[in-house]
């Protein structure tokens, strides 16, 4: 049987592109608008997945691939993807957010006691040799420390079961209340307002771009921190800068930022705030995990005759 | 009725001396030797606690406080007393490892995501603006990954707690097997073998002095790190800067160091190493706690008319 056909619209490790080319018939997207579109126009009603990383799938992509089944990405976030049309069509939409979830959160547990217990700076303290001076500041604990977590999907949960761990009191905002027992807050506004740490995990949507605003960040307070391990525009960066330039809040924890690679010079130059280049989901481990559950989901829908052997 | 009278031989928050000073007729131990010994020469037979943190208490001084009925420290490690001297004259001997170890633990798993994920030299590339240039290398998971804990009292225990909470496969060493359902390994050495990440959590003792050295780092291998946040002394930190030279370990996360606040330029100079400046237990919450602690442990012990009123 002929293998089913794909559009690949991705950079993927060797070992997940070998195992799509074993599997399906690999169409590569050229990144060129003239020559993707000749190519659409040649096999785009052949095409029944699409192996995605961070292009844009829009309506007009959509149009052209009639016989399209499944939208399979290697990332949790799907803000690129146009899915009320995706889904209005019938094609299934995969993700891997179950699959990175623990693997974010640990990072962002990472960036919280970062933080809290400012341990960039203390490293530097040390390398700098100051530590004979004066011995360092004392921090703030996170034992009984109020945490919110604006969006409570798997990403947030998992969050949340760090932060039990380590001592802190856990609640959450999002669209629903969830079965779970722990506070529930209906705005991100409200859950700041509650809290000294807030952790943003929810995905990027027209309704949260921009959540994080000055009045969220001046809720959280000169004795609190946000976390963004989620999507950069979500948070105003230039909000953020300006209260940090009020000392109306105590820092921040950016893994991600809304013009990626690029961070803005006044967060480089702060050092309240921790930054790291959107490495949440970044270990070896896990990336290939993901680019197996990409794999999979593909061929659990058009199915094949030579599934990858692991 | 007269109030018992204490050695404070400790450096004390103010709140803690003023509680002390309520509570105790409070006789501070000079440090000139000859004006100590007038002082003990004078007072010594009347006093009934010693309010305790660094300074040594060896059995000369014990000779000099034939009254002695309790040692109270602030701190959890006890290497500055001599515990057997003291406990055969039945005095009782108070420490806080109770009230610190979830924060000490705390810092010990910021040490650990910390090093796994690189985060303080991501931080750094981000700042450098090396970002635009090239992605992170990816990071090592802790998902499953083998870790040990040298010494599995109250620190080692939370330290385990938190690592099951990230995903980690937890085992241990230590004198005795605890009453836990996790592998035990006889010696520090067979667990470094068995493990990627080890935790050094015991105190120190003349047997657990130095006992990381060069074959318990290979033993630990090119791929793993060595994370410290009980004593210096415990790690021979030539043998460490060795290894590292020689790239038989990964990196190490010290938050402790033989002759503190000196930390060998070797140390200071290595990406691969995480250095905190002993702030194990030091947040404002647990600091409080754990004079608190020191305070009730004395008033339970002698007693008085004039208990702290918290």
């Amino acid at each position: 049987m002929a293998k089913p056909a794909i559009l690949r619209a991705a950079k993927l490790s060797d070992q997940t592109n070998a195992e799509l080319e074993a599997a399906f018939e690999v169409h590569d997207l050229p990144s060129d608008a003239t020559r993707a579109s000749a190519m659409l126009d040649e096999v785009g009603p052949q095409l029944r997945g699409i192996a995605l990383r961070k292009t844009v799938v829009d309506a007009a992509l959509l149009d052209r691939l009639p016989g399209l089944e499944i939208i399979s990405s290697y990332s949790a976030g799907l803000e690129n993807v146009d899915i009320d049309t995706a889904r209005s069509r019938g094609i299934e939409i995969a993700n891997t957010s179950h699959i990175l979830a623990e693997e974010v959160a640990n990072l962002a547990l990472g960036q919280i006691l970062g933080v809290t217990r400012d341990i960039h700076n203390a490293d530097r303290y040390v390398r700098d040799g100051k530590w004979p001076d004066a011995p360092y500041p004392l921090q703030v604990s996170l034992q009984g420390m109020e945490v919110g977590i604006v969006g409570f999907g798997q990403i947030g949960q998992a969050v949340a079961r760090r932060l039990e761990a380590v001592g802190a009191s856990v609640s959450y905002s999002g669209p629903r209340r969830k079965p779970v027992d722990l506070p529930y807050h209906a705005t991100p506004l409200e859950l700041a307002q509650a809290c000294r740490i807030v952790v943003l995990t929810c995905p990027l949507t027209p309704e949260t771009r921009g959540i994080a605003d000055a009045r969220f960040f001046e809720a959280i307070g000169p004795g609190g921190w946000v976390v963004n391990i989620s999507r950069g525009a979500i948070l105003d960066e230039a909000a953020l800068i300006d209260v940090l330039s009020r000392d109306a809040i105590a820092g921040a924890a950016l893994d991600v930022f809304a013009e990626e690679p690029e961070v803005p010079e006044a967060l480089k130059r702060d050092p309240r705030v921790l930054l790291t280049p959107h490495i949440g989901s970044g270990t070896t481990q896990t990336r290939q995990r993901m680019g197996d559950a990409m794999v999979d989901a593909l061929v659990a829908r058009l199915g094949t005759d030579t599934p990858p052997d692991r």
